[in-house]
């Protein structure tokens, strides 16, 4: 289960000022490029799930994510593999018959606060995002919610929708 | 392009012997553990198409294969990649729609002949089998045939059928 929610913000800075007076730790800054299949016999955007390959920093993952289970966050199942070679894993999905739905390229720099991941991503042709991520453990919709607030941020600039499903409905 | 034949053999010694005095190379022996996949909306076993999550040696991979495309070898498409994780490989799998087909576990010997991989395959609920593989180059279906009477074995013996399909069948 990834339990997640994420937000848009308006200055980055203003959130990572916040974080550091949290006593958030830096962890990285990466670049991420991800590609996201359709699958061959079901809408990924009515079935809610995704499938993903992401590139970034050298490492290429293979990603599964399935239906949001609530109404505000992005919480949900979540299966994930490294993947050795992108070119051929890509050709897999391709001769099994997923197809291309889109691109999301984005800057993430990474923080770690408790049992908490912040994620700041500056997604190109999108603008700036706050996710926060917990990775397992007692799932509560409104620590996530709270933790929002301290980072100032509020709940109205809550997004659920993704990265390609903002990006296609520009 | 994976370029292979397969053949049942009587005595895997005697197959050893022909292979030492052609100047043949032992690379390897190792158990590999098998599991085949069908596809959600298509049927692997009429479109003659394979995906296996292999698991041999600590080191797991995803291998998509495409119809064979002559009449006497085994030669197809054939895409692989590493993967890191094997449960979250098949978790990934599985939420996809994709439906355990069966398992194949085997051990294989494996010798390096000039350009052709020869591996001796003892398969379990099967007995034993010589793949001879050639993994790029131009392609002669009569080089891997004239290779396999060499190491003694009449073209009789050639088997186009998986081991799935032959342990399924029994």
């Amino acid at each position: 289960m990834e339990i997640e929610i994420k937000a848009r913000i308006e200055r980055q800075e203003d959130v990572v000022q916040k974080l550091r007076s949290l006593g958030a730790k830096y962890i990285k800054t990466e670049k991420q490029e991800d590609v996201y299949f359709n699958h061959p016999s079901r809408d990924f955007s009515t079935t809610d799930e995704a499938l993903r390959i992401r590139s970034a920093g050298g490492i290429f993952s293979l990603t599964y994510k399935g239906p949001k289970i609530d109404k505000i966050t992005k919480t949900r199942e979540e299966y994930e593999t490294e993947v050795s070679d992108i070119d051929e894993t890509e050709k897999i999905l391709e001769k099994l018959g997923f197809k291309k739905a889109g691109s999301v390229v984005k800057t993430r720099v990474c923080y770690r606060l408790g049992v908490f991941s912040v994620m700041l991503d500056s997604v190109e042709g999108l603008g700036d995002f706050v996710e926060i991520e917990k990775e397992s453990g007692f799932y509560k919709e409104e620590e996530l919610i709270k933790l929002l607030a301290k980072l100032g941020i509020d709940e109205r600039a809550v997004e659920r929708r993704s990265y390609l499903e903002l990006l296609k409905s520009r």
